[in-house]
């Protein structure tokens, strides 16, 4: 069984955001993150995102504004940065504390700016089949993982585990677009195990630790495994437990070095892309 | 077999129709029927829908455009249209001709008139599982059968085939809402023949006259046929090629008089429901 690790993919895309930059002619493009409070899983992200911008030789500008700003204040600065033609991205923090309708920032954000796909213009699109649009991170990492590890997708069956809005639904939709027969399961899936038998790729969205193994598998599949957990000892561990897969799936994505470690890298390739769309 | 016309249907949402008019004490909703040019097949949809809401008791105003109308004139009607107080729903005849940007045009429409799910904001509702939006109706037609003739959907394997935006992907979308397992398939699906076997629902949006025959059909299958082609005689006729299904399927809906005869009458609803949403 190959193991898919995350690093592999980064560099591709590395490498190809690097043409796109020097296509802008020197030009750094600039990612607004907009974040409310100190949420430490947000902080995580933003330091996670800060690094690989770096890495990938892009700008960073943080506004972060008090738990309670209120309304007025927030939209109307949230605005000005989605309006603000020196930011090329701009990737807004979530959850928003009550007093901020969600909805309200999701329908405000520039859909050219919107990074990680939350505008119902880019939803639609992802939806459509475009490729125009941008597409929620997470989902994108997996298919940038097909895409390095050249993994047919043409005409496969593709089953997702989870629809979430965020990863099931929209890798779905992914999928689809590349062709590939795809079904949706979920918790109300009558037979998880032989649905997910049928599979050519799998894709594991479901948020519970190593929800899938072995008996849910069939020889040669491609698993990718977007499940971030702690086990029952406190260590991460994805949806898919590899235990006794080794012999039976062509290929896995580990928990961590996967999936997660692609997912700035896709937020960073967007930015390059917005920048290359408006600038070139 | 069952065979599951679309009279039933009408009849029963009629009924429920009629229950939020008592609530909204004698209000009558207006819709709003745009069209461009003299296009033969709107002239017969618009036709339809005029006489389905007659029927049900609504109102239509028909705002009618010439083909070669400017961008400038009709963008500014149409969004005059839609704040109109007086008008609850909108029903923009497609395809528009070339000088106007139908995007524009669905990012224009009031998303709480928008009474055949055109705008960004309910195709994102749409996608994302949401009761709050509109669906394009045609979908919507096949979910109503489905509910008339209490066909279980929840925990069920359905299969889609086709993956237009407007019946198969936001079909999918609907029977996935209902927590069915489901499965999209197309022209590159590989064995059409299995996946359409391992169906309990089976629903054909493909565009392709007879495509789907009793090879592809389990037995107890209910199959709901979305197609509208004409045969080799020049008769109408689905996707579906009824000969041989009856001691197969459990249930199909016919063609004509099937899921296509419904279709106005969501549109009924959809304006109903426009009118309370607004208004109680």
């Amino acid at each position: 069984m190959r193991e898919l690790t995350g690093q592999q993919v980064v560099d591709a895309i590395r490498a190809e955001t690097e043409k796109t930059l020097e296509a802008l002619g020197g030009y750094v493009p600039t990612l607004a993150i907009v974040r409310v409070g100190e949420n430490v899983p947000q902080l995580s992200y933003e330091k996670g995102a800060k690094k690989r911008m770096q890495n990938f030789g892009l700008d960073v500008k943080t506004f972060v504004f008090p738990e309670d700003v209120t309304p007025e204040v927030f939209f109307q600065r949230f605005r000005e940065i989605n309006a603000d033609s020196a930011i090329d991205g701009v990737l807004l923090l979530k959850p928003l504390p009550e007093q901020l309708d969600v909805r309200r920032a999701e329908q405000m954000i520039d859909p050219e700016k919107d990074l990680d796909g939350i505008s119902p213009v880019n939803i639609a699109r992802v939806f459509a089949g475009e490729e125009a649009g941008f597409a929620p991170c997470t989902a994108e990492a997996v298919m940038e993982t097909l895409r390095t590890y050249e993994v047919p997708v043409h005409g496969k069956r593709a089953v997702v585990v989870g629809r979430s809005l965020v990863v099931g639904r929209t890798l779905a939709m992914l999928l689809l677009r590349d062709n590939a027969t795809v079904t949706i399961c979920h918790t109300q899936t009558k037979d998880l195990k032989e649905e997910c038998k049928k599979a050519e790729i799998l894709a594991v969205a479901a948020g519970r630790a190593k929800l899938i193994d072995r008996d849910y598998v069939s020889a040669g599949c491609v698993i990718l495994d977007v499940g971030i957990n702690a086990d029952e000892n406190g260590n991460l561990c994805g949806d898919v437990n590899p235990e006794g897969l080794s012999d039976l799936a062509a290929a896995l994505t580990p928990v961590p070095r996967g999936i997660g470690a692609v997912t700035t890298s896709v937020l960073a390739k967007h930015l390059v892309q917005a920048a290359a769309r408006r600038l070139l």
